[in-house]
């Protein structure tokens, strides 16, 4: 439709020509226009943003499909916005809420596996379906929360903070949980290979909270006196980010929970200016990962009751269950800050897409129950923003 | 030998790991790391940036191969890097050197197409191989100068002005000249066509200049008013910059005289926020260009006679034709800004291999002859930084 690469190569007289600045314009500029309409129905301009990759995806206009560039752009995008996060707490403040943010990931692990595990059986599938249906339940994407908090200068409201941290917990049970449930697929379970598992997981996170932290402080200000490149300090902080990436996918872990320690090391040290270009990367990515989780997503399944039924049962229960286990979890906090963790931990984004594709590869999973996660996974991302809004309400804004 | 994905399927059951970290940081970190090494050896750390793109290339350590991802983000980088300096420079002083800066262009590419067809005649190929070289020697890359530029803060001076200009008025130069070097090689020249190709060029160009500046400046600051998402100054800067350089790869010019000409629109009300948040994306991008280019060569050619002496012939017609066809153009100006133009000029980068690409998929340039434009667009890179750090030595550096 908008295609005129082959015009182009008429005068170039190549097929190569890049429609990169195509790609770009479309996947950027319909995010924001999205993003503005969503803020003018007073719903927050991410929820437009998502919705504006539905539209442009496959099963709509087509314009734009899942691909290896536009999937980087969007890990990248996680990434600086996870960077950016923990560039605005304290790790201090983030260990001293550990025990509750610690219940609020159990309470939130939990009942979704049970909720989904329940739920799947009830309709008449197998026992291995269930269990991985249960799984991709499991992980928060805490992307998205982190992106509307952020926006919304609300990272260092105390239950923010509970939730980034029960996000990273979160996400080492939900490794835990995928190793056990892509074991029971294969045959068996190997207790060794898990408890390794689980220790190079909690091990790397703890390492670099007592450990990282403290020594980047000391450490980083001395390279960086050392060094004669431009932009030092932001070079230093984005080798930092990539490496602690790396480091995070080798522990087993999500590369955004890497992305986040980064940035938590460096909050201490980083200056003004080490913000400012964090923010100017992060603004230009987050839309691709934003549209990205959309066009995950084709919207004629609300037009057909078939897939939609289970997969709005799905969804509910997805919502429904992270609600009362995080929120349960956090009671302590008292009803409203228990509110508002367990409505910033529902969305599953593309960690529970991840659990079904590879339940989807193992061929556990069929076709139709593979729809109905993606659908809980999207639309969970679409529904927590505007309910984020609702929950922090009578809390005073930055902006 | 750095991949250890399989290590990680392991755990996780899927072979869909995305090693996305770890190139990022392979290609930022290294890229950082030859620069600041190159700073301590007293040449300009955008040389050894590049550099680092030899080592790491398939040549050599094999770590890094050229594919779609790192090729999109060297497209971003230049973009950019581009548009930032279009952001520094006003159109309305970039106009009143259009004379000289048309001298300089038109000397410019006289110059190498006659040196190029010389020594390749000279060399025993057959015309149309002669003629081809000539062709990939012509289009300057202004990217490396613009940076170099840039990060010495010596934009604003007045060869600077003419290089960026004549820059532009090259690549419109080069696009008619692969024109009809790319109908020579299909057969014969389409005239109607060629017309066409260059009233589109140069049309597109003017109107953005006379026309587009202006209007900007108006309708801009009301488009602003009326946007309630955050970083609206932000957005619609990036916006421009992906339309224009859509139009400009329409218009048949590179995208990024588009992305150029859009900071240049913008020069003159862009605040300070997206001087910063554009300098962020460009830190982020700007060395995957600059890797990109190295990539390309296989640092094994330095050990070949058969292939050096050759692509070295090339090499240093390609730096002296520049350097005196667009020196003796802006003759005008005295001879120490004719020579910073001159050599402001020399870096032919991913030009002179687009065009040299053309002529192999068309197969009138034979493989060896190929390699030599490659090490002849890879190396003006390289030696033009510290030429420029040489040409300008004694103009007051901003930092």
């Amino acid at each position: 439709m908008l295609d005129l690469t082959p015009w182009i190569a008429l005068f170039t007289g190549s097929a190569s020509v890049s429609n990169l600045p195509l790609q770009m314009l479309i996947v950027f500029g319909l995010a924001k226009l999205c993003g503005e309409i969503s803020e003018r129905l007073r719903a927050p301009a991410i929820a437009g943003e998502i919705i504006a990759g539905m539209l442009i995806g496959p099963g709509l206009l087509n314009w734009i499909q899942p691909g290896e560039l536009i999937h980087s752009l969007a890990d990248l995008g996680v990434m600086f916005l996870l960077f950016r996060v923990g560039l605005e707490v304290r790790a201090s403040e983030l260990v001293r809420v550990g025990g509750v943010a610690l219940l609020a990931a159990i309470g939130g692990v939990m009942l979704p596996f049970i909720a989904g595990y329940l739920i799947v059986s009830q309709l008449g599938h197998p026992q291995i379906e269930a269990i991985f249906v249960g799984a991709a339940m499991v992980a928060t994407s805490v992307g998205i929360t982190a992106q509307v908090l952020t926006q919304r200068g609300l990272l260092n409201h105390r239950a923010s903070r509970i939730i980034l941290v029960a996000a990273v917990i979160d996400d080492v049970l939900g490794l835990l949980i995928l190793a056990v449930v892509s074991s029971l697929a294969k045959g068996g379970i190997d207790f060794l290979q898990l408890s390794l598992t689980a220790a190079l997981a909690i091990g790397f996170v703890l390492l670099i909270v007592f450990w990282g932290v403290g020594t980047a402080t000391r450490f980083l200000p001395w390279v960086k006196g050392h060094l004669r490149i431009a932009e030092a300090d932001f070079v230093l902080a984005l080798v930092l980010l990539f490496g602690l990436s790396v480091m995070a996918v080798y522990a087993g872990v999500a590369a955004i929970v890497g992305a986040f320690l980064a940035g938590m090391t460096l909050g201490e040290s980083a200056d003004k200016r080490v913000h400012e270009l964090t923010s100017g990367a992060a603004e230009l990515l987050v839309p691709f990962f934003l549209v990205n989780i959309g066009l995950q997503l084709d919207p004629k399944v609300f037009l057909d009751p078939v897939a939609l039924v289970p997969a709005l049962a799905i969804f509910v229960a997805a919502v429904l269950s992270k609600f009362f286990g995080s929120g349960l979890g956090a009671w302590r906090l008292g009803r409203r800050d228990a509110v508002k963790v367990g409505i910033g931990m529902i969305p599953r984004g593309e960690v529970g897409m991840v659990v079904a594709q590879i339940g989807l590869s193992f061929g556990v999973i069929p076709q139709p129950i593979y729809a109905a996660v993606v659908f809980m996974s999207v639309m969970t991302t679409v529904v927590a923003p505007p309910l984020l809004k609702w929950a922090y309400r009578e809390t005073p804004l930055r902006d």
